[in-house]
Order: structure tokens, then C-alpha cells, then sequence
């Protein structure tokens, strides 16, 4: 059996007693050597078997073929164990008979925005601006599209040392239809030592240089700053 | 201080180890009535203050209320803190002396997709169908923008026992783009007593009778089903 596992933001405090208890039980992990590494220490005993980026495929079948074996398997992904991680591919890769569980995680976009304030109280678009899978045309056209239905949007995958003017596209297409001074934020190194937040314009935005620990929160036309922290209302008549 | 704590999907097990946290150390437990009977029986001697649906500024009030009293406070939302959640409005009541912190969860677009399989893989866009307090003119448009981005989209409170439409005015909508056999799903009660979840067609859902505890999981042009769980493939040549 294979448990597709999602640890939550960095090294413990977010991730669920599901979780928690699929790393317990497991026979073996796998993962990313990075995310491996966030709960080596928990599990000092278990075997481990990791591969660095872009050695997607060869967890996924280690995790099918250990599981064949008759191991109990956690697969491990940062946040979610869906949204950008390996869920999709391993039922891609699956048989009938292998006996998958996807295990939910506190995904980005949500612990991005509560250190942020409230900015995702309603209605709200998660994009990834990593053009490694998906054609770039296509995230023009879903920031597009996004932007015209008003949603506050989450993106991931902002900018790498390899991708360095995604995000200042991304920016500039989105001010074509939103102001300047759109309330924007951003958290990089969640629940991990290093943890920053911090606010900015969207055209701030525009010129930021972060990194790919990073999620960035776009404000819709109803955010707003109180106290330094972002907020889109509910829409409760105060 | 009062923690808006996201307590996941349903009674327990995918609550992170933040919010539990917060619970423990509270004083005061403070939320809709439903959420707090279902961590009840894990502290039956903290005070309690719980309201009935729309009591959402009461329960806000008395957070801040308390806390300025100097206790420590845990206002309790499902899912997430944010998302469809109460930390907004706590954040628009407060003032800049209150000592907020936000706890996120595990909201019910991943849950829903978890148990659904896999249709949450990449970009995805979270919509509300009640008009309660957003006008439905504004849900319209939101539809029709994520239907032009091809986003998976998480529908929530799809229907109560007095909006009965939305949903079928929703699918009519994206029956405008998405052809009628789009893979659909829904799941209800997630993590309580009365699970269920299952697949069906775009065709199907506009008929489908769902209730308040249900969230429908939309697929865009790449989902599809596998072994009967729902698959939107991540783009790995495989």
C-alpha cells in the first residue's frame, strides 16, 4: 500500500495526525531528498529512498514496486500531496490492484496567506508559473483569466535561479487589469528556520526578487492592508 | 490572544499539529456550534461560546471580547481558517493591539479531491456558490473566468435546502465550455460519520441533488478517470 503524503509547510507543526500517523506506519519513504531530509529525524530507522528533482517517475515506481513487494509505502511531497506534487503521476503510473491513499496537507497557498493576514477568505485561483510542464502560453492565459474573474490569486513556483522573469510577466499581465498599488505579499521558508512574510504593491511586485522557497499571494480589487496585514473581506455588511 | 484555527476536514485526523496545539492551550473555545461539538468531547471542561449559522460576528466579537480580557482564545473554523472561514472577519473587527494568529487547515477542495484521487494536481480555482454574500452576478463571472483558464475548479456550498439552483445555473455555465462527459466528483461528511464521495459526469452533476456538507470537484480538459478515481495528469511525458 502506498500513502501519497502531505507533510504541510516545512517540519512539523503543519502537517495533519493523518499524516503524521502514514509516516509512522510506513515501511519505507520516499521523496525528495529535501523533504526526506525534513523528517529524517523523526524516523532515524526507516529505510529511505530518495532521489533528487526531476527523479518524479523513479519515486513513483520505487514507491509501486516496494509496494508490490508488499512494503507499506509513504510518499512523501511537500504541502499538499496533490497540488503540485506527486499524487497525479503516481495513479498515472499505477495498476488496478495497487492500493493507493492520498493523504491531503496544508498546500501553500493557505499557509502563504495566513502568515499574510486573510488575504484567502473567498473565492481564490492557485497557478503555478513554472513553465517546466505546463506550455507558458497556457499560464498567460490562466493569469489572464484570473484576473478577470477577480480572484485572489496564489502563485507558486515564482521564480527559480533558472526561471528568473516569470514572475515580472506575470505582474505585468495582471496590471493590465489591476492597480499599482493592488495589496500583494509574499512567504518564503513556511514552518522552516528562515520564515519570512512580507507585503508589497503589485508594482513592487513586478521588480521583487525571490526564490523558489517562495509562494506569492495577489490581492483581488477588495484587499486591503489593516495593521500591516492583508485582507480581502468576507463581505459581511460591518 | 485568539488563534482562528482551521481544524480540517471533519474530527481529527486531518487537523494539524498547530491546531491541535491551539486547542490545548486555549481557554476559551469559540465557533459555530456544529464545529465545536465536534471537538467537544476532546475538552469537555474548556468554557465554550458557540452561535447557530450568521452568528459569525457574534462569535468574532466575544473572540476579541475575551481576549482583551486575557484569555487565550481558539476560534474554530472547518477546513480552513481563511478560506470561506472566519479569519477575515476577525481581522476587519479587530484593532491593532488584538493578538491574532491564524492556523491554517486542510480545506475541503483538498480533501474532496483526495478522496476523489487526483483531479487537484496543478492550477486550480476555489468558487462558493452561495449568493449569500457574494451577488451571484459576481459567482457568474468567476465561473465563466475559470472555465476560459481550463482550472480544475472546487465548488463550495454547491446547495443548501434554500438555494437549490446554483448548481445547475453553475454546470449550465460550464457546459458552455466544457464538454458534458468532463469528469466530475463530489464528496460529503468528509472525515465524519456518513462519508461518501463518487464520480460522475458534468452532464450528471447539473441534475445531481448535493447538500451543505458536500464540496464538487470540476475537472478541466485534461481530467479524466482511472481505475474510477478521478486523474488530472501534472504533464509528465510519459
Amino acid at each position: 500500500m502506498i500513502d501519497v503524503v502531505g507533510l504541510g509547510p516545512g517540519a512539523g507543526g503543519g502537517r495533519t495526525a493523518d499524516a503524521q500517523a502514514a509516516l509512522a506506519v510506513a515501511d519505507v519513504l520516499v521523496g525528495y531528498t529535501a523533504y526526506i531530509a525534513l523528517i529524517r529525524t523523526e524516523y532515524p530507522d526507516k529505510p529511505v529512498f530518495d532521489t533528487a528533482m526531476r527523479g518524479e517517475r523513479a519515486r513513483c515506481e520505487e514507491a509501486l514496486r516496494l509496494s508490490r513487494a508488499g512494503k507499506r509505502v509513504a510518499l512523501v511531497c511537500s504541502g499538499d500531496a496533490q497540488v503540485y506534487g506527486m499524487a497525479a503521476l503516481l495513479l498515472e503510473l499505477s495498476q488496478e490492484t495497487d492500493d493507493i491513499r492520498v493523504v491531503p496537507g496544508v498546500t501553500a497557498a493557505l499557509s502563504a496567506a495566513a502568515l499574510l493576514g486573510a488575504p484567502l477568505s473567498g473565492d481564490f485561483a492557485a497557478i503555478s508559473l513554472s513553465d517546466l510542464m505546463t506550455p507558458w502560453e497556457m499560464i498567460e492565459r490562466r493569469l489572464h483569466a484570473a484576473a478577470q474573474g477577480d480572484f485572489v490569486i496564489a502563485l507558486y513556483n515564482p521564480m527559480s535561479r533558472k526561471r528568473t522573469d516569470q514572475l515580472r510577466r506575470a505582474c505585468e499581465i495582471l496590471l493590465q487589469y489591476r492597480s499599482a498599488d493592488t495589496v500583494c505579499g509574499w512567504a518564503r521558508m513556511i514552518g522552516r528556520e528562515g520564515e519570512q512574510a512580507r507585503t508589497l504593491t503589485l508594482a513592487e511586485l513586478r521588480e521583487a526578487q525571490v526564490d523558489m522557497f517562495t509562494t506569492v499571494i495577489i490581492g483581488n480589487s477588495s484587499t486591503r492592508l489593516r495593521f500591516g496585514r492583508m485582507l480581502t473581506p468576507r463581505g459581511y455588511a460591518l
